[in-house]
């Protein structure tokens, strides 16, 4: 299995709709991606390894694959969809890292 | 729930030993943190968006808990033993992210 993460980097005054990115962004992923998305995680930075230093990261969405080849295919034809609704939800550049799972327990 | 994602910086010539990192590392922090720890996955980066584009991080690793606090607690005792392995299996210098999970399905 792989998984394509998608990290926001934070920064003060960063602008980042949570709401929105869980519910009609991740929605609109789903649609695109239909049953080779296997599945979708959000997290929502609160802090680096100590409460008082900032999240490197304001958010971050996975998305889980069987492999990259069923991620690009998927993906590919609902690129400009998909990526024409970031501006509706954050200011922030993504970072893309594209991972194989190793262990999930 | 929580995650506490630790991200090793990708650079030409890392160091990564990713069976040490997944069998003895990860088996020392379950010993550690025990039953407060409430799942453990490690990605190894394969690359960024594109399959010719280098992965930013080498791997990471992501470990699930109750609260902010459950995390805290379970790990300080164990900090110093924890953090004195990572040299076994790397030289990278990790990133640490503290986020709130906000959906996984």
């Amino acid at each position: 299995m792989i998984k394509v993460s998608v990290l926001y980097p934070n920064r003060p005054g960063v602008r980042f709709d949570l709401g929105y990115y869980c519910d009609t962004h991740m929605a609109l992923v789903r649609e695109c991606l239909g049953r080779a998305c296997l599945g979708i995680a959000v997290d929502q930075g609160l802090s680096a390894a100590t409460p008082d230093a900032p999240a490197p990261f304001v958010a971050a969405g996975h998305l889980l694959f069987a492999s990259v080849e069923a991620f690009q295919h998927s993906f590919a034809p609902h690129a400009e969809r998909i990526m024409g609704d970031l501006a509706n939800f954050t200011d922030a550049e993504p970072l893309v890292q594209i991972s194989q799972v190793c262990l999930d327990a």
